[in-house]
């Protein structure tokens, strides 16, 4: 398609194996890339780096075993936006954010939990997943 | 972009600080915008009003203090989509939604909540906020 | 436009009275369709079956009551996401995904739950919902 080269760019990681999340404000590595259509994510650091001024679609899910299952998505650092999801007894669950924004050209996308108990991962299933999708360019 | 004219119809606003809920299916006031690209949402009235026949993303994140954070999308103020987060103990907790719906020019788009406790907002993040996205034109 | 005969491509469907959700795998029914829009999608089956090579995005909520509203979304059988939402008390409430994939033509998708108590569904309103769009051909 004439528009594909700009319309692909995105990607989508998540986490394959269980592990205790680090907190801290420190990105989420979501080590299995499942797409990374122009590789502008890095699943070494966990940071997608915008390629072109747009809208974009975020879509964050967290899995994990803790109070809540509070997640942060941050760029350059700053937080944009939270979401939180609580119960009792420290019982697993997810909590799941779609959000569309405008980025600038070199922005780096980060997404981070605020619990260091266990963030759940498996190889087969998509269960702790970051993603981002350029929507339309500015 | 050729088509940018029609693909940048959207907007994102949200809760910029806590306040007690409206309930009663009022709409909520997400008075702070974060970009309303064509002016077709109302900041005061919280109406985004459709600018064109279309598939639209719809994505609602509400946080809230309550025994649950549940919230509805109306058009025209008809409910259209309910979703619902129960806790006990009325801790803070979000309920996102992201739908994709046919809307025709001119419908009325709100969002409101169930409760009358608090919802929570920041200048800083957002907490809860409200944003369409046209997906394709009809 | 000169394009719509493909960004069309997509569906939304829901549950649109309660019932005993089947668990063990077998695909949710969502037999109210709000939109199909290239019937590609079987209300009697549950199953949306992929007309073009591309991203997809697709958009699920559950709306249960059960210890846990967990859903899964399935390609051709195969387990690719999992949703949790824990409460106590087997309460009413949601579990929501968005996320975006590559699909094959011909590929099947279908969402199910783990629990067999009641799945919420209204005429009315969407409570539990099922919904693909085609996001950009590859």
């Amino acid at each position: 398609m004439y528009y594909t080269d700009y319309r692909d760019a995105g990607f989508l990681a998540y986490v394959d194996s269980s592990m205790q999340a680090r907190g801290g404000q420190k990105p989420v590595i979501f080590s299995k890339v499942e797409y990374n259509n122009q590789k502008n994510y890095n699943p070494v650091t966990g940071v997608y780096s915008v390629p072109l001024d747009g809208l974009y679609l975020i879509h964050v899910r967290i899995y994990g075993e803790d109070n809540d299952a509070t997640h942060f998505i941050r760029v350059n650092g700053e937080e944009v936006a939270i979401t939180e999801d609580y119960n009792p007894n420290n019982k697993l669950q997810s909590s799941s954010t779609s959000i569309v924004l405008h980025l600038k050209k070199g922005d780096q996308l980060t997404a981070d939990v605020n619990f260091q108990r266990t963030l759940s991962g498996s190889p087969d299933s998509m269960l702790s997943s970051f993603g981002v999708n350029l929507f339309s360019l500015d």
